[in-house]
């Protein structure tokens, strides 16, 4: 048994939980290695507390699990098999407590398999999985290290086809192209490229706004790889840009930095967010940062935990977040600086590399 | 109250249901015009049986939603709110049978709200919402011919790209770019360009594989525009191909057809895939033809009906499907070609325009 699914049977143990079926594809790689998208097909691995857990597949991946699951007792259903009684012939006999993870299981589903499986309690087991994600692994860090290679390596082959009358279209078709040249699986998000007063936006939205000289340039893009993603911000001057707008990035670049200052074992996620915002609100631009400092970050580009205001939630050793401020000053331009952070024994890591200083492009 | 909600209210007559609560998002634009992504947040649709309907949404989104919603009793909660206390003052009294789209809500959100509400029955209403969807109204239909008519004019763009060197993720770049200038919010599948043996593999991935000349060319791509998703395939010869590839292409356009003139009201499903496999059965390449003839297609790129030869449904004025056979021979290549069509009181009309004679390209 494999060190995650220990952890899952401690958590077991301790809230007399039965057994656990695991549905998510994204929690079935995380448990056994083994990634799928099983689109309407049933997948699931069920972790008996008192024996050993097995895989359940859709035919067509056996081969493909027996080459990457960890979990080594494997069973398949074809398309005219019900799924639920392969489970149910599976599961262990008097299991009373069953864990499901109920933030993403159906009604449907879980209907289904109450039926079949009839048990008298289902624990909701999405607490201990958010809690086993949020804490990276070397060789999470490693996958996480690698997607934000690609995505830096993108953004430069990005840039480099930055002048004056090209499109933020064109620019977000050079980068996805880049990304799966690159060997991406895919954006871990909407790549998004605003020129001039679109960067102002926070959520928008590119079109075929040209760049033009004299204005600020925004990218927010990032990647998943091996299963992990990145998430990068950087802004950039297009020519000469006004001594308002310089002023802008210099404040989002100290408030970044500061950001990254605070974060160290210990210290709560709201105080992150409190030194960033009070840089910015002390050059009198509080305003004009109307969202929260960043968000967790790992198997998805969003997940726990969340940087903000009202988070009083400790950091600790191998969480990885964005720290990613931003000042947005209709008419003048937004700029915002994004990095991705693990949290160390020592403090922090940086793992995003890209330069900061405001540098000319175009 | 429009026609559609009405009709969940004569489904709600039938089968004593006293409220319906909508939450997926398609659903509530489905039914109000309304179109939003709440992500986390907390969006429903309450619908009395004897009372007006009424939609919750979270405050920042009231603006738009008295722009767009034909529901005009909106109310609103903030993120300090409990949403579902929201819901539960604003339910009728006496509800005891309650319809919720088991399909798509989460087992967790079930549980905050039945705590809240305390129904005593929570009905399915995906099967009346699907037999809704199914059949499509004019303006629908106008909608998907929109969004047809937006992939056609990539694809054409796409293919004057093609010439030999160019790799598939190129072309894939240049396609997406095409959708998005185009006015399109985005592909409504990963779009999918196979060059020479790549186009033998019905799930292939496009990678650095270059063009080539004497071979086959597969494009497989889609739009989502307006709410409504496109979706067509159209195989190329890259200069001269064989007899045998082209033989192939001959047969799988013959199929193709065949599918469409079996297409009219009465028809089963089935029978329509039997039409086209027969035709490619007699070529002798049965066996290269594994997969289903098509898919529903509407707010989703999938949805009901699957159009297969076990699916004894019988088609309806109305429904828009695809119909794309396919011959896939290892170290020959593969030819796909898929086209969208209604369902007409007088047989069939084909949305998809784009030329289907074996043209040669690069």
């Amino acid at each position: 048994m494999n060190n995650r699914i220990a952890q899952l049977v401690a958590y077991m143990d301790q809230h007399a939980i039965d057994a656990v079926l695991i549905t998510m594809p994204k929690h079935v790689y995380y448990l056994t290695g083994f990634a799928t998208d099983p689109h309407e097909r049933f997948l699931g691995l069920l972790i008996p507390r008192q024996a050993e857990p097995l895989l359940i597949v859709p035919a067509l991946d056996l081969e493909a699990a027996q080459a990457a699951s960890s979990v080594t007792s494997i069973h398949t259903h074809t398309d005219t098999d019900n799924p639920y009684e392969v489970l149910t012939k599976l599961m262990p006999a008097g299991v009373q407590s069953l864990g499901l993870e109920k933030g993403y299981m159906t009604v449907s589903r879980f209907e289904a398999i109450s039926r079949a499986v009839g048990a008298s309690v289902y624990a909701d087991i999405d607490g201990p999985l958010r809690e086993m994600r949020v804490i990276k692994t070397p060789d999470e860090v490693v996958r996480m290290k690698h997607a934000v290679r690609i995505i830096e390596d993108v953004l430069r082959a990005g840039i480099a086809q930055v002048k004056p009358g090209v499109s933020e279209i064109e620019l977000v078709a050079e980068l996805e192209y880049q990304m799966k040249k690159l060997g991406a699986s895919g954006p871990s998000f909407s790549t998004m490229v605003l020129a001039g007063e679109n960067s102002a936006l926070p959520h928008g939205v590119p079109g075929s706004r040209a760049v033009r000289e004299g204005e600020l340039l925004l990218f927010d893009l990032g990647v998943y790889a091996d299963g992990y993603a990145s998430d990068i911000t950087r802004t950039f001057a297009v020519g000469d840009i006004s001594e308002e707008q310089t002023k802008i990035y210099n404040t989002v670049l100290a408030a970044n930095l500061r950001g990254i200052e605070a974060t160290r074992p210990g210290a709560t996620l709201a105080s992150l967010d409190r030194a960033a915002r009070e840089h910015i609100e002390s050059a009198g631009y509080g305003p004009y940062f109307m969202h929260r400092l960043g968000h967790g970050l790992g198997m998805d580009v969003h997940e726990y935990p969340s940087v903000h205001g009202q988070n009083q939630d400790v950091l600790r050793s191998g969480m990885v977040f964005t720290i990613e401020p931003g000042i947005y000053v209709p008419g003048v331009g937004g700029v915002r600086i994004e990095d991705d952070v693990l949290v160390t024994e020592g403090g922090v890591e940086v793992l995003t590399a890209f330069p900061k200083e405001l540098t000319v492009i175009g």
